[in-house]
């Protein structure tokens, strides 16, 4: 990490306390202790080597990634890894199979089609990696929606050399209501997973792993029978949606995007240099707009336009002036860090700058390779 | 540029027809010459200077900027540049006077707070910099709100050592709907850009530049009366919003997102990777989609997460197959490309990899400078 004056970095830039970070884990590294779980944070929301091993030292016993970007970057962190995506096509699969072969590399996928050429790959570079079967339990994006289906592809992951079936995954990402109305969902969701478990056992198999979690339902990952580990994200920093949904509290918020007032010139409003190439142009909620002051609460974004923010003045008595800075709880932590060029932490009373190794999708090569004097 | 082979790049990524971008230049510098306007295009949507080398070729005669890393990139490429943008705090302002002195830099702003500062700066440095005063015209973002705030900051540019008053600037960006419901609109807009012109010509201004114009209105930009040039942006590439707004066709497309199938274990739908990552999770229509396949129309993008995009099957009989790659229109082209590594582009049989330099905030240096030998 680079040390750093604050004053002397520009506007808009993501802002980390890395207190609140280091809470957060240590709150999340406890949950899991108490309840017998792994914690395998995804990484796709900090995309940050100092940060993954931030979480490491506090209990993470190993990372969820979604790029192989970002298993590259990864790979030097931990040895126990999991790319919770489906690597599809040549290209991607020889990256997969140059990453380090210490690693315990687990892959999930949901189909024979990504499956054989996976298992063809790895078998052809003499290694072996750890299959996960992801079942679709409720969202309707990816995962097989029988539990015919896990049996089936857990036996061709058997069957084939390259690989082993270690477990599946699934992923509640439709539970995104207030904690308080989670209860039945959860229900259903643990009800699917347990089917699963069960069926598993009859078939002769048990999952060394099964892995799940969300950050909505953060404190009821034990509610789902069964569970080994949680994967969830954005709970590294929080965001406008895990407070409204109440899974975190102002205090657990650690990502603000620092921004400065630019324009007081239309009436009722105040422009700042945060725009959607700095927040995200993403509505999350009844609400409709895209943020809101981590400070004022009663200020929001309500238009956000590429490098303009338009906070909505009209329930405050605050009379913003042009350079005056604020920050902004955005609405989805994740693709706000993705668009930073780094990030401004602070820790106490020193400034760091984070590097975000994770960000793109190029192939990544160590920066001590790049200049090694 | 660097010549590639198509089938050793990865998905997701940007995928520019060039041959459509070079017609697009000069369908929009035909129209400027017909109707007597400059055109000094945004190039906050591509970024590229390969790009803005090839509207520069094709008739610009200069480039619209929003941030000083574009401003630091595109003055290797123009000597007529505008910073559309207010540039607010120290650290901008040093950026700022550092840039080449041989520019004619122009710089549009709507306050005192922000003039005074900027005018300080340059006579500092002992350099003039252009000022065009912002009006707002409707959008309610930035701007002054009457023609005697532009006449009272025309007045000070004039008073100020280091700045230069050069002419107005206006956005119609409120006009989104399609193009045949437009003409009451631009009418109103029309209106006050006259409005100002006749005021500054009673105060003794005569404006050299009128900059306006927009992707949605760019073959009306002859109505605004007075206008000198415009500064449209995405028409570079266009996008699904110009395309149902009806300013361009489906042969003007000249961007879309490559992508690959990676799931289709959910019924009625299948998995790319394409996601808000690569795509924006932007919606611009009352349909709510994020996008449309370039050569399948009927099949939308009906769900966006981060590294996935769903597709709507239900209106096709294609059936898709894991490994299938598609092309995406995006709803807004411009924060898709902000969020690739670079662009693959076609040029004929030949195709090769375009940097896209001006994106980020940090200062730009430019690679031969890194990489001297």
């Amino acid at each position: 990490m680079r040390a750093v004056d604050p004053d002397k970095v520009e506007t808009p830039i993501g802002y980390v306390d890395l207190q609140r970070v280091r809470s957060n884990a240590k709150k999340i590294a406890s949950y899991c202790k108490e309840h017998g779980l792994n914690w395998r944070p995804h990484i796709k929301t900090h995309k940050s080597r100092e940060i993954a091993r931030l979480q490491i030292d506090a209990g993470a016993t190993g990372i969820t990634v979604a790029t192989l970007r970002e298993a590259e970057v990864m790979s030097t962190v931990t040895e126990d890894l999991l790319l919770a995506y489906p690597p599809v096509g040549d290209l991607k699969l020889k990256r997969l199979i140059q990453l380090p072969h210490e690693l315990d590399l687990k892959v999930a996928l949901d189909s024979a089609q990504v499956l054989k050429p996976l298992a063809a790959a790895c078998a052809s570079a003499e290694r072996q990696v750890g299959i996960l079967i992801e079942r679709d339990v409720g969202l309707g994006r990816v995962g097989v929606q029988r539990v015919e289906d896990v049996i089936q592809l857990a036996d061709l992951a058997q069957e084939l050399d390259g690989v082993d079936f270690r477990g599946i995954m699934f992923y509640p990402g439709q539970i995104r209501m207030a904690e308080v109305d989670q209860d039945a969902h959860v229900r259903e969701v643990a009800a699917l997973v347990e089917e699963m478990t069960v069926a598993l056992a009859k078939a002769g198999f048990v999952p060394d792993i099964v892995s799940g979690g969300s950050t909505p339902t953060l404190w009821r990952s034990h509610n789902y029978s069964g569970i080994t580990e949680i994967r969830s994200g954005s709970s590294v920093f929080f965001d406008l949606e895990a407070l409204r949904v109440g899974v975190a509290s102002h205090d657990d918020l650690a990502y603000t995007v620092l921004a400065t007032v630019v324009s007081t010139a239309v009436h009722g409003g105040a422009v700042v240099d945060a725009g959607s190439k700095a927040l995200s142009k993403e509505v999350r909620s009844a609400e409709g707009d895209y943020g809101v002051l981590f400070d004022r609460a009663e200020v929001t974004v309500k238009t956000l336009n590429e490098e303009h923010g338009v906070l909505d003045l009209s329930r405050t008595d605050w009379e913003p002036r042009i350079g005056d800075q604020v920050r902004i709880i955005p609405n989805h932590v994740c693709v706000s860090v993705n668009l930073q060029d780094s990030l401004l932490a602070q820790d106490g009373d020193t400034h760091v700058m984070l590097n975000l190794e994770g960000k793109g999708r190029s192939l990544w090569v160590e920066e001590s390779l790049l200049n090694p004097h």
